[in-house]
C-alpha cells in the first residue's frame, strides 16, 4: 500500500508550516545532551547494579563521548535499566508492581520506515504471546544532535479509526479522527466499520510513510456477558494489546523518541472509558437501553449500571478467551504493595491521584484513600505533543 | 446531662499536655490580625458590591479599628458575604452553584456552650426545614487577641457513635471513635446501636462541655430499595443534614472557629462513603452477599454492583421521604455550569479534581474529564485538625 508521491508532498509541506509551533514543544537537539543528566543516570545505574562495578571508570567514558559526539551509546544493561525504571517513575500508572519485568527489545540501528514497521509487528507477536501478554519495549535509534530519529504518529501501534460523517457524526473511534484524516490523505481507504485498524504513520527524515499493521499480528476480542446473551449482538470487541507509540524514552540525557511499549490492560480502562466515555464509543446509552432500564432521569443510576455490566463483559470475554487482563479492584491491591516495596527500598514512588484511581467505583478500591508523592523522576516516557 | 467535675478536670488535663502540638497547629492569636488580609476583603466586599458605596471610609474605620482593639467587626452583611465567598471558593466542594442562596445566621454575640448548643440545634431546625433542606451556617464569636472563641469537638453537628468492643470491632461508625471516647469519659452513655447520636462537645475558654442533641431536631432517613423487598431488612439510615462543625471560618484576617454549615447530601456521600467504605459502615459485603454474588474474587465486580445498589437504595429513600439530595450526575453537571459562570465573572474556580470527581462512576460524569486551577483563596474554610 504505498502511498501516491502527492500526498507525501502534502505532508512534507504541512510539516514546514508548522515548523514554529513544533519547535516550542519539541526542540530540535542542536547542542550537546545534558552531562549533568548523563552523570546521574550512569550513577544511578552503578548504585542500583552493583555488579556492574565501580561508577568512575564508565562516567569518564560517557563524558569524553559526550565531548567527542554531542552524546552516548547506552549499553545494552544501561538501555534495559532505564527503560524500566522509567516505567517504574511513570507516575499515571497503577501497574507499575512489575517494573522489573519489562522486556525490552534493543533496535537501536533501525532506523528506516520500513524497519521501524517490521520490528513494530513483531513487537506485537511477541508482547500478544498467544493472549499471556508479556510487557515489552521496543527501542529504536535515539536523537542525536542535528539528526532527528524516527517518530510514530498513532498514539498506540493498535487504533481503531475514526470516520467524521457529513453530519459530524464519527464512525468508529472518535479519539483518532485526525491521525485517521491524515491516513486517507496519505491515501488509505478503511473499510468503515466501527473496528478498523489504522495502519501506522512513521515520519523519518522529514517524509512521512505510511504502513499496514496485519491483522494477524492483532489479537482482539469479541464481548459477551456472562449473564446477558444479548450483549454479544453489540457487535463490540477489543485489542489485546496496549501499546503506546507516542511518548519518549528519556534514559541519562538521551532521547528516544520511537520506543512503542505495552503492558496488559485494566478492564476499566476499555470498560469504562474507550467504550463508555461519550466522547468516545458511547455505548452506556445503549447497554442501557438493553437493560430495560429508565434513562429518563440521572438519579436511576441507569449510566452506573451500565458502566458494571459493560466491565463485567470486558473482564469476562478476556478471561475466557486466555487473554491477561486485570480488574481494577486487583490492580489497585498490587500498586499499594508496589508502594510499600519501594518505600522499603527507600525509593519515593510518584504517582499523580487522578490516573491512579480508577474510573470506576473509585472509593472501594485502596488507592483512593490517600496522597502520593508526585515528583518528576528520569528515566522517563514523556508525552510527544502534536496538537 | 451536665458532665461530672472529674471528667471536665481530665479534660483540661489533657489539653494542657498537648498544648505545644496544639500550638503547631492552631496558634493562638496573639498580636493584632493581619491588615493586609482585612483591606483585601473589604476591597473585595466593595468590589463586589457596588450598593455598598466607595471602599475609602470602611478602609480607614477597619484599620483604625484594628489599631485600638488589634481585630475589627464585619457589619452583618461583610460577614454575610464573606460566608457565601467562602463556600464559593471551598475547592473540595463539588455543589457550589448556589453558593449565593447561603443562609447565614449571625450569632457572633454567642460565646457560652449553653448559647452555642441551643444555636446549634436551631441551626439543624432551620437547616432541615421539614426535608427541603435550606443551607445554611450559625456564625458564632471569632477568635480576639489574647481571647480564645468556642470550638466544637465533633466534625459534623450531627454525628452516630462508634464503640469500640474488647476485640477491636467497632459498633456504629469507626470514623467517631475517638469523639465517642470523649464523650464517654465526660460521662456519656450511648445505648450501643449502630446510629446513637452524639452529644456535641463544645470547649470554651478550656472547658469541655457536653450537650445532648435532641433527636427531634435531627430528621433521619430509612434506607430502603424501589425493587429490592429485603434492602430494608438490612436496618440502615442517615441523617437528612450534613452539617460540617470542625473548620474555622476565615473573613479578612479575621477567624471564626465555631461556624458550623450544611449544603444538602449528594448521595454518593453516603452511598459510596459512608456506609460503603471497609472503614465506616462496610455495607459491601453485606448487600453483596443478599444480591447472591459471587464474592471469591475481585473480577465478578460484586463490590461495584452492591455499590450500585445501595446508592440507588439511597436515593431512592432519600426522594420517597421527600429530603433534598442529588445524584452525582446532575451534580456534577451543575458543577460545570457553575465553572462557566464564575469564568465569565471573570474570577478563578479553585477546585481539587480528586474531590470534585464522585467516588462512583468518575468517568462516566464531566467534572472527570479535565483539569482544575487548584488556588487558595481568602475567604475560606478552613479545617482544624485535632489529631
Amino acid at each position: 500500500m504505498p502511498a501516491s508521491v502527492k500526498c507525501v508532498a502534502v505532508v512534507l509541506t504541512w510539516l514546514r508550516s508548522r515548523k514554529t509551533a513544533e519547535a516550542v514543544r519539541e526542540p530540535e537537539r542542536e547542542g550537546e545532551i545534558d552531562r549533568r543528566e548523563a552523570e546521574d543516570f550512569i550513577r544511578l545505574y552503578h548504585a542500583e547494579n552493583p555488579s556492574a562495578g565501580p561508577v568512575g571508570p564508565r562516567l569518564r567514558e560517557v563524558l569524553a563521548e559526550v565531548s567527542q559526539r554531542g552524546t552516548y551509546t547506552h549499553t545494552p544493561e544501561e538501555l534495559e535499566f532505564g527503560a524500566r525504571v522509567a516505567w517504574r517513575n511513570s507516575n499515571k500508572c497503577i501497574g507499575r508492581l512489575y517494573w522489573r519485568s519489562l522486556r525490552v527489545r534493543d533496535h537501536r540501528h533501525v532506523d528506516t520506515a520500513d524497519g521501524v514497521a517490521e520490528e513494530c509487528v513483531e513487537h506485537l507477536r511477541v508482547a500478544t504471546n498467544g493472549g499471556r501478554i508479556r510487557p515489552t519495549i521496543t527501542v529504536f535509534a535515539p536523537d542525536t544532535p542535528g539528526e532527528r530519529a524516527p517518530r510514530i504518529w498513532n498514539d498506540q501501534l493498535i487504533r481503531y479509526a475514526g470516520y467524521v460523517g457529513s453530519d459530524g457524526s464519527v464512525t468508529g473511534d472518535p479519539a483518532n479522527t485526525e491521525i485517521t484524516e491524515w491516513a486517507r490523505r496519505m491515501g488509505w481507504r478503511g473499510e468503515g466499520t466501527r473496528f478498523d485498524l489504522l495502519p501506522l504513520l512513521i515520519e523519518t527524515k522529514d517524509i512521512l510513510s505510511m504502513r499496514e499493521v496485519p491483522s494477524d499480528a492483532v489479537l482482539e476480542v469479541p464481548l459477551r456477558h456472562p449473564r446477558l446473551p444479548w450483549f454479544a449482538e453489540l457487535g463490540l470487541k477489543w485489542h489485546a494489546v496496549p501499546a503506546i507509540s507516542n511518548m519518549s524514552l528519556e534514559i541519562g540525557g538521551v532521547t528516544y523518541p520511537c520506543a512503542p511499549f505495552n503492558g496488559w490492560y485494566m478492564g476499566t480502562e476499555i470498560g469504562a472509558r474507550n467504550l463508555a466515555d461519550a466522547d468516545r464509543y458511547d455505548q452506556l446509552p445503549v447497554v442501557a437501553e438493553r437493560l430495560g432500564l429508565d434513562t429518563s432521569h440521572d438519579r436511576t443510576l441507569w449510566r452506573d449500571q451500565a458502566l458494571v455490566e459493560l466491565n463485567l463483559a470486558v473482564l469476562h470475554s478476556f478471561e475466557e478467551d486466555g487473554v491477561t487482563m486485570t480488574d481494577h479492584h486487583t490492580e489497585a491491591r498490587r500498586f499499594m504493595i508496589h508502594l510499600d516495596k519501594e518505600e522499603r527500598n527507600g525509593r519515593v514512588c510518584p504517582a499523580d491521584w487522578s490516573w491512579i484511581v480508577p474510573p470506576l467505583s473509585g472509593a472501594a478500591t485502596p488507592v483512593f484513600h490517600r496522597y502520593y508523592d508526585d515528583v518528576s523522576l528520569t528515566p522517563a516516557f514523556v508525552r510527544r505533543t502534536r496538537d
